[in-house]
């Protein structure tokens, strides 16, 4: 095995914490000596041992704990993401494979939080170790592609969703949306709610749809265990609902809810009023829901919120279900920008998946322009 | 092999006709005695032999006249489309079956024209023929689709063609639409060009767009051989166009070129002027492209003629691509219908492929709503 393929292992087992770990970064760990594994591991839920702490524990289980500091010591280490250097709900990785005596460290990219950012690798080369940075690094940014955002930006992963038809519209004049796309997509869409830690809409499409904004599938649909636990994201409104009958669903159920708007409202039970006294709050409201722990959320609309995010470039992936039907004019256009001064300098999204769902396409873009 | 596996044979054996026979539909016959193929044919070119005349003389050829002729009497042919029972440029071949006295017929389909329809299968019973009609009849269908069409709705197979942004928009105010589908889409699309018989725009998008209309790739690209001819495809134009300085490139070449409308126009050199009386003269001029050997055509815009085949449901086929950027209000969009009463209601496309070209989608659908 060469040096690639165990940094691909390492990012196999990173996978393994996904969606556990957040907002921490998944991270996989491989321990090498003479080109054999000796140990692997990962970290596996927020606030638990981090991956080089795994793979150390997994050597021990392995040979026993005497045999196991003889091999590590003068061992490589695999890791995709910079070991840390700070103590917080764990010692910090560098100095236990410091303590360890490992001989090299690969890792896959540097941690971009800016408390970490290189003083782990930095920590290793004063005690002696070789450093190799790099390895597979676009595979390890592109696993942690929420963390990185996170980090980077302050804010959320944004995810933008729409469904529409083939002249780009969501609604009838009437009003009426259900049902556009197919019910495999709109499967494939509770999917993605699965996926991340918050669901936004704007408070027009609040109160006009009263959704329910939940995963509505079983375990089984989720791939998860008999026992696990469905996880209900968060529930965020942009602008200033208030709890009404015509809103009732939102405020059903126990999910955490998140309210961003100018007014004040008191905190109750489940619901947070975030007040902002900036008309244009929106990055404000992003940083806070972020300081929350929603590292990641699922924009649904409407019109008007999906342009907001647009507009201000505040998105990271654009989530597209068309279905091959004709609303006409008249009909409610997805979205509502302005023109591009030329066709060339319109921004231009980089597909990353093309789908189909029965006679739906979903289609899904990164935004390379941030 | 089983009776499925000699039709599917005849069902490729006929494909190798594809572009040459036009308008006669693709047909391949296979000739079957002791479950072993014997004989095997296509028709190749219009106006020359049919599929099982071919298998015969193929038959003759590896084996000679005399034990061909033995060999044939009491087999079992296998032919996508029901053998002709009207002398055209050849001779009825349910005639030639029956001089050779075959045992069984299978076919997949009747022959679509009420002429046939039906009367080369009556004919072959009865001379003690036995016959079977259906086998993979959907796929004999979908590889004839053109041809059923001609003959069942007597006009061109039309498929329609845009290429527009996420947000449904084919241009800018301005007019600009260079280039909103990038140079894979845009190849492509001139590969659908050289699958049709005719390409067909609108008056004003001739005017207002200058267009060549025709197809510009090499033999390689068109996986054509050395010494093929590229035929180019008729140009079309709904609307009174003259000839004129801004429409240069649509009167230049050697295209036969067919314009329709209710102005009168001497026929000129390769341009042919159809006039009507009726304002809404559509179906009466793409019957007469039929008659004109036009068995398929390619819309290609601008918004209004688009408009014109859907709201007429004058379609078979549509082709989308579509572009990751956003063109904005303001901007031309590729359709202008109105809306439907009820999403429900709402003419739903079938989704029959689905590709990628970079960072570009081409959907294609069938409008089954005929």
């Amino acid at each position: 095995m060469k040096d690639l393929d165990f940094m691909a292992r390492a990012i196999e087992l990173a996978k393994k914490g996904q969606l556990k770990v957040q907002p921490n970064p998944m991270v996989g760990c491989v321990i090498v000596k003479n080109n054999k594994i000796i140990g692997e591991g990962w970290h596996k839920e927020y606030g638990k041992d981090h991956a080089e702490v795994n793979a150390i524990k997994n050597c021990k289980k392995k040979f026993g704990a005497k045999k196991a500091i003889k091999l590590i010591a003068g061992s490589s280490v695999y890791v995709n993401l910079e070991p840390c250097s700070i103590e917080k709900n764990t010692p910090p990785c560098s100095n236990t494979l410091i303590e360890h005596q490992i001989k090299k460290l690969f890792c896959g990219t540097l941690d971009p939080n800016p408390k970490i950012n290189g003083r782990g690798i930095k920590l290793l080369k004063k005690a002696g170790i070789e450093t190799n940075v790099g390895l597979l690094r676009d595979k390890c940014k592109e696993l942690n592609r929420v963390f990185f955002t996170n980090q980077s930006k302050s804010r959320p992963y944004i995810i933008l969703k729409s469904a529409q038809s083939l002249d780009g519209k969501i609604a009838l004049k009437s009003g009426e949306s259900n049902w556009i796309t197919n019910s495999e997509s709109r499967k494939n869409s509770h999917y993605i709610r699965s996926r991340v830690k918050g669901i936004l809409v704007g408070r027009n499409t609040a109160e006009q749809d009263n959704p329910s904004l939940t995963v509505r599938l079983t375990r089984d649909e989720l791939g998860l265990g008999k026992n696990a636990v469905i996880e209900q994201p968060a529930k965020i409104v942009l602008g200033n609902l208030k709890k009404s009958k015509k809103v009732s669903k939102i405020f059903s159920g126990n999910s955490k809810i998140f309210i961003g708007s100018r007014q004040l409202a008191k905190k109750s039970k489940n619901v947070e009023y975030l007040q902002y006294k900036k008309k244009n709050f929106l990055e404000e409201f992003l940083k806070d829901l972020l300081d929350r722990n929603i590292s990641s959320i699922l924009v649904e609309g409407g019109q008007k919120t999906l342009n907001t995010f647009i507009v201000n470039n505040l998105f990271d992936e654009l989530v597209l279900y068309t279905a091959p039907i004709f609303l006409g004019k008249g009909s409610k256009d997805a979205l509502n920008l302005n023109s591009p001064a030329a066709i060339k300098t319109a921004m231009r999204l980089k597909m990353i998946k093309l789908e189909r769902f029965k006679d739906d396409t979903k289609t899904t873009y990164y935004n390379n322009n941030l």
